[in-house]
């Protein structure tokens, strides 16, 4: 259904014969210069001997793949089942037969699927000590045993099999969707077959990464297969946090006043209640970013070594934490947009101005408290600076940003960082509460008030916190972390560790 | 006019002859490290013996370039028309002729304007063989017919030519505006002078950036002459909304009043005005980001076939859909800030105020609507929750960002993302009309609201795309778009497709 | 103390010897894929050769490392002075002592401390022709003359030394914090030993970063010690600033009060008081972005030479102006934040609604004053493009966006739209500050309003800057910069700059 990219096409195959387009004036070119500096694509305005590239396959990446070649200056030859049947194929090109085309090329794209591969065994001696760039992906991961690089690379052992291309789609290769990433993984075993394909790479404006050798293949295989994996279970976690205080919150602030006062305040379904929701999500969520290193803590303590492997959950828990707070603080953000526009909403003003009008017509205005004061401005500030931090730590997490500090500066952004925010949040929850915190008349149906269960993880995770920094325990871990062991097995590793790194 | 590096100064000739700074007291150095951990320079604290570089041309660029590569180690020899006449050299270089200084070094770097490229001609036997590094910039695009590198090949066809340094002014050379990119576009089709040239650049802090052959020299040297190009359209584009509107609301709500009742309202001009044209810009160009989607869309149905190219006025706007949303979303930014000042504003407050005195003077409130209740809260909520997924859309579109996501998650957000977004601030704007959509009562001089204009664009856009997903239509234009067509040339083609890919 | 990373541990060495996991159940290199796409492991699920990889030292990194090698399918050999006692090795790795390990392979990673090398000068001739991966850190910059890897070349002269992997903590190895840069910078004299070991640094999932010859690794091996060194300066600053006018306010808002009117204000400490500080804070800093420019111009026009070098203290500011602009960015933020929730807060609440009661009983409200809704309006409006254009100049010093952006577009919006930032910001604070701005009234115990002291350098930049940019001074500023000398030592040097870049 995506309408973003599928619908920009090739440069259609009539205009190719009419020869490689000036190049200035190929807003291809063009914009992936002004785009982004890092794909800078092969000019084609200089007449040098152009190097032939040879595609097994009509398909349509096959056709995709051809094209750009054939304007970034290659000569292609197609390889075909029945070459003189596949019509569509740019007019630049020649078509001939697998063997044939072979020939004319050391340079062999397979743009073929996987099952078909095995009619290249009959080849193998003309494919011999020639480059097979493999192309194809899978439907679905472990879809085979081995990588279709590797697999192919058995099929034609004299052959240097590179893979690379994979994570291109035919849709990015002919459409000018640049903001896409536009990196080519490249793997395989031969470095002078890799460097001619990343060659080729780079001439077609993308940007190659060398993976190394083809074991790679089947890790650049599965890339383009996913789709958020690792954001799944933060998803899913949040989604099912939402839901419930939702309901909560319906419950205690709709259903309720309706059973009792029949009053219809169903209209506090549109912010009142999400506003409530945002943040319990985003501080329940920011306390477990923190809270398997807790668990961790007290399992080192516990087991009193470090060479021992944490169960599954705790280290699927420990890779998520870094979507667990960037949700997080996507529900901060839209905690803080609704709670601004508290004042200009119909219902708040209605409110605001019959108290004031009811105050008036008593004549008497209500005194001024300091302590309210105190209480309502403290609880705001701590909200906000809280906020501010978290989003500091969100900007951080950019790849080009953490790529640029050095592994102690990322330490100390993310772990001090990370707990003063999570402390200014909690407390901004707790002085919320005020003096109303637990009082009987807050309890509605026995119901608490949502921020209350809101708060019980965070002040757990912030209690352990404490106690595990207490010198005489952090003492203790610190050792542990740094490879000693309560009962090791060798007297001798202890002096190891004094010398060695 | 630009102050913020051109007062940056070259580390000073003068102290060049006390040798090659201390390596941690030279700020330059130091910053590198800090600030990216991609651009590292080669310290000068190990004597090894030094490699010998030659330049060509005492101008600004080559005096810079000798400075810093002096600096980091390297033995310049400065080739020039007069030896004795350049003064103002570093005191660490040789100045020699051209011809000497060219048998000094295995590199020459020509900082020489293209036009005198010709002397060049003579010294061919000198330097055949040899690695020239073209640096060359020119004044405007397409001022010659090939690359000035290039035409440096074909004037010493025994040399290696290589392009570099061209994206770097003297300025970022000797300046410590490292926050600017310190990437340096590497080009030729001699691999080894290449390896050697991008050592070069490693060693002066720099990022060299392989870009391939020499055909690539013409892009990057066209490079620096651009001025936000993918920019321009949609700029323009937005300022002609932004004044358009301008002033179609300033006679709506400034002169219509001042006419008719003579009252003076030109304060709305500062926040109330600008906060109508904002949020009409936004969605406007929001809804210009997925129209050619829908139109191209169309095409596609229309033609039958995929394999036909657009229009250039769509491959265009196509091209700049990035810009458009990026656009929008800043207008989107001030919209929000604009309407979460209304609280804090005289004018409004003042409004407020004397409203409530007249119902306390008149002893009585307004009753409670809960409809109205249920529309300011629920298009409040939906421009929030629009402007939230507009960020997320802005954030993925960092380069750094969009390079971590694959293809199909990069679709994922785009399209489904974009669409999501697209319709809560349509639906944003349709609440916020509510009843007195097209009321006679809010036409002025038969005009209606300004945001009844700006609806038209996006409905349009939301209507044709709800066609094109209907599941008929759907099935045909994804064929079409896997290559299918309605009248094929060869039967045979739609076969190839199955097995190939 | 940090715990965000330190706890994640090793997969453990029981599991070790179970073989290399299969792949896609490993966690690590699962989010590897799906995290960053440039660091791609090597998958282990074929069955050729493995590479033996020889490891010195069985301390904490040693293992570590070793460990993340035997999973990615290398056999390891570790040498250690007593191999019978070092008993906590991973069980696929093989342990013998210093001379035999060294003969297995020939690569030979050394994770020893710097102190301990010197007995490998006993090994000189096992050593001979192989590959040495120094991959130590000192405690401390400076700590030696010569960095640990140019020491153990001198060592070990018959040995290839390159230097790599000291910029990944064990944890780094060990854990799953991948948000952390995997960037690891490798140098080295020998361009073959380097390929060998950045394969290796790739097939471990990590990120190489050729850095040149063994030169720069005095700079590799500091990297890790920095601790925001650029960012000391201005943070110091701005503390220093936030603290001198925390207590100006303090004076003139809750002791003046309390000492004469005996009033409680203790709670403006919370939010109104931060709010004078922050916005003078971000004002000031910005300010002291453009200073240095300014000074250095006419630096240059006095001396009337570009080639004399700047004094320290204006170099380092220079070098730190975007870290300023960035706390001061922060500032503006907090500032907009704390702006905004103003009509939320119970002490305002509470002013506004007990005017309008008493305005209320005594029947009578305030006129409408166009010129205060001028000022309140445009001062507000100011402010908020002055933020936007802000949150700009924030986006475009991102290192990913600025890579994108070529030197002339980066020298447009970092000097155009900063000096147009300032300029609103300073219009702002004027406007806000309005007709009160020097009343006497607004003097308490003769101090005046903080934003008055706040107007004085931003205001001295704004008057400089423009003297700066009459036509006159400019040619000369312009010419000068182009290498023009007042006083030049040779005419000729104007003529060479004609015709060379």
């Amino acid at each position: 259904m995506e309408f973003w990219d599928q619908e920009q096409q090739a440069y259609p195959l009539q205009n190719v014969c009419s020869g490689p387009r000036p190049q200035h004036t190929c807003p291809f070119h063009k914009t992936v210069m002004e785009k982004t500096t890092d794909v800078l694509p092969l000019a084609m305005n200089s007449s040098e001997k152009q190097e032939t590239v040879c595609i097994f396959g009509t398909g349509d990446f096959g056709q995709s793949l051809g094209l750009e070649m054939l304007q970034c200056g290659y000569s292609i030859v197609f390889g075909s089942r029945n070459p003189r049947m596949s019509g569509l194929l740019p007019n630049g090109a020649e078509v001939l037969s697998y063997s044939e085309a072979a020939q004319k090329s050391d340079i062999i794209i397979i743009a073929i699927h996987r099952e078909h591969y095995d009619f290249l065994t009959e080849l193998t001696e003309v494919l011999n000590g020639k480059i097979l760039v493999d192309v194809s992906n899978n439907l679905k991961i472990k879809q085979y045993p081995e990588s279709n690089a590797e697999y192919l690379a058995q099929l034609v052992p004299g052959a240097h099999v590179v893979k690379a291309f994979n994570t291109i789609s035919a849709w990015a290769l002919q459409s000018r969707a640049l903001d896409a990433s536009r990196q080519v993984f490249v793997c395989g075993n031969d470095s002078k077959a890799k460097q001619r394909v990343m060659d080729i790479v780079r001439s077609l404006g993308l940007t190659p990464l060398d993976k190394g050798s083809l074991m790679a293949a089947n890790e650049i295989e599965n890339y383009p297969l996913q789709l958020f994996t690792m954001w799944k279970f933060p998803f899913y976690l949040s989604a099912v946090l939402c839901v419930f205080f939702f309901f909560y919150c319906v419950i205690r602030e709709v259903i309720y006043p309706y059973v009792y006062e029949k009053k219809d305040r169903t209209f506090r379904l549109a912010i009142s209640i999400p506003n409530r929701v945002f943040p319990i999500a985003a501080l329940t969520l920011l306390a477990l970013v923190y809270l398997p290193g807790v668990i961790a803590a007290i399992l080192q303590l516990y087991r009193g070594t470090k060479y021992r492997r944490f169960p599954d959950w705790l280290d699927h828990w420990m890779l998520c934490r870094k979507q667990l707070g960037l949700i997080a603080l996507g529900f901060a953000f839209l905690h803080v947009l609704y709670t601004l526009v508290i004042p200009i909403r119909y219902y708040v003003r209605w409110t605001w101005t019959n108290r004031t009008i009811a105050q008036a017509i008593a004549k008497k205005g209500s005194p001024f408290s300091t302590s309210t004061a105190w209480l309502s401005d403290s609880y705001v500030a701590m909200g906000m600076l809280g906020f501010f931090l978290f989003v500091l730590l969100g900007i951080t997490s950019l790849p080009s940003v953490s790529n640029m500090v050095n592994w102690r500066e990322f330490r100390f952004v993310q772990s001090k960082l990370g707990y003063l925010t999570l402390i200014l949040c909690t407390a901004h929850t707790l002085v919320y509460g005020g003096k109303r915190f637990l009082s009987p008349s807050s309890l509605i149906w026995y119901l608490p008030s949502a921020y209350v269960i809101a708060l019980i993880i965070p002040c757990t995770v912030l209690v352990i916190k404490f106690i595990l920094i207490l010198p005489c325990i952090d003492k203790t871990l610190t050792r542990i972390r740094e490879g000693w062991e309560r009962n090791p097995k060798f007297s001798e590793s202890a002096l190891n560790g004094k010398t060695d790194i």
